[in-house]
């Protein structure tokens, strides 16, 4: 499918690869592959984390292959890759796992990457999409205003896991630039700012705040917001990332690094005031609480907003779903997976 | 040697190990512990880069023990660190490297680090010193004014291998928090400014400079300065990095990284101008010449001063030796050298 003056790589026709496909992004990304009319999507996945109820709809597809392979054996992504035109690669650590196990974390993060881009070039994969993240900006009040491609990182009193984490990505993004200078691999980079959407987990430090606010309501108490609530958070809804993935592959754009972030940032007492009144419950008015020292927990001082306009220029997109109906999904999602749950 | 209430190792009577031992600073780090009444001093070098005329002197010292071993190689430092009370550890693939091969440049940067912080945990080695870098600042026109210890890291514009290098050295010192965090590991990071001084090599693609213009004078050409000349270099004297190194292990002090920079920065003409003067040879002024963009070159747009007073706090350290006595001291050993060679 992959022609030679552009880098661009058709979806409809193509066969491609989700690495990290049985996750949140992975998923949504797999079936807006297909609602595209790609010729098969491979699903590559380590299943470490649970994700198997993210494609058990998929399980019958005849145009989804499922491989359960770990990023860190270069010999598996040499056979999974063969034949492919593109690849959405998603596998990684993020900061609540590289507080755990660190080692484990630069594993993922870097070897699994370097790994993923010896076997796209063995196997001469036209082009590479790499999820980075806006942890490349960083932590804590130095992150203030607009955050655009060129913001560098602040690192300052963040802790550990999370520079570790930032710093993965920043890392990731180099190996892809040195790929496209060395060896001409096509790739672009998008730094998503944090995901949240049906399939939402419990592993993402920032998405957790809609899902612990949500389960409070259910149980009749009042949700709690760690602050003054005043923290930004500047989230994305995962099927707009779905269609980011995409765009990227199609679009004739290569060796480009840009942010995919939601229309708009909200403030913690934004976002739980929102859920509570989206979960029928307005009067379940946010508790303000103390942070517990005792958890890693990423704050930002300053209020800041990720700009998603170089995305527009490089691959056309511009995210579509605001919070209020991104959330709106989400509750949806949980509220019929708690019945499904419960009926059976 | 360690005492359990103090992160202080005394050098005196104490059994350390340099790691890089046989490199610019390991060689006058060694030299230096040795004058301060180490009692045992183990050089751990791959000798990859052709180190062995820095340590012919110390071949023959019964307190110095030579280790040709491999940091990749984690049973090797296993052996290596038995019965140790502190260790330097400097061996690091700087960007020249990087750009060559990034592969091997994140394997001996990271993952050589992570076995280092293994073997130290496992024979309770009490404390680590790291070298890091200024390059954790990064590179371009965002790095100007003071440069202290939580200015962010600039990528924008720099090539792969430069943000590759700075962004292994972030991770290296996450690494130091979290082994302190998690097991009590006590270090101090000491980021260096480029450095120069007797056994300067070529492997540095800052201090090239200095080696380049000597070479061209001696030939009795005009030194040549890439650019306006305008571009700042904050270097520092490889025997103030030699007592930086021992003052950080005596230091009461863990969990901290200080900047390690000379008095003061110099411009690149400044420079070249002075090597030309203290070469003897006042008349061969500066060619202005245009950068070859061909070459990996680290260009700073702005004027910049790395401020050390942060370790004058943490180990009492601030260099001693300026500019002018430093270069005196590098030519004149290079001139001594070149005598020696040609007599053979």
């Amino acid at each position: 499918m992959a022609h030679k003056d552009t880098a661009a790589v058709p979806v409809k026709g193509s066969k491609l690869m989700v690495i990290g496909g049985a996750s949140l992004v992975g998923s949504a990304t797999v079936d807006e592959m297909l609602a595209r009319g790609a010729e098969q999507v491979v699903i590559f996945d380590n299943l470490s984390f649970g994700g198997q109820p993210n494609i058990a709809h998929l399980l019958d597809n005849p145009r989804v292959k499922i491989v359960q392979g770990d990023i860190l054996k270069l010999h598996q992504l040499l056979a999974a890759t063969e034949g492919l035109d593109g690849i959405v690669h998603l596998a990684a650590y993020m900061t609540l796992n590289f507080d755990r196990d660190p080692w484990g974390g630069i594993d993922v993060n870097i070897r699994g990457l370097q790994n993923v881009l010896e076997a796209c070039r063995a196997n001469r994969v036209k082009k590479v999409i790499f999820a980075s993240s806006n942890a490349v900006y960083g932590y804590g009040p130095g992150v203030k205003g607009d955050l655009v491609e060129d913001t560098p990182f602040h690192a300052a009193g963040a802790p550990p896991a999370a520079i570790l984490y930032g710093a993965s990505k920043i890392i990731g993004e180099q190996l892809c630039r040195d790929a496209h200078r060395k060896h001409g691999q096509d790739y672009i980079v998008l730094r998503y700012s944090t995901v949240y959407g049906e399939r939402q987990h419990y592993r993402a430090a920032n998405a957790l705040y809609i899902v612990e606010t949500h389960d409070a309501i259910k149980r009749g108490q009042r949700p709690k917001v760690i602050g003054d609530g005043s923290e930004t958070k500047h989230f994305v809804y995962v099927g707009d990332l779905a269609r980011a993935n995409c765009m990227a592959l199609e679009a004739p754009t290569t060796d480009v690094a840009v942010n995919t972030s939601g229309p708009a940032p909200v403030t913690t007492l934004e976002l739980v005031t929102l859920v509570a009144e989206l979960s029928g419950r307005p009067d379940l008015t946010p508790e303000l609480v103390e942070p517990d020292p005792t958890k890693v927990r990423l704050t930002s001082g300053g209020a800041f907003e990720i700009v998603h306009t170089a995305a527009k220029a490089a691959i056309g997109w511009e995210p579509k779903v605001d919070m209020r109906e991104g959330l709106r999904r989400l509750l949806a999602w949980r509220d019929a997976e708690a019945m499904r749950n419960a009926a059976e």
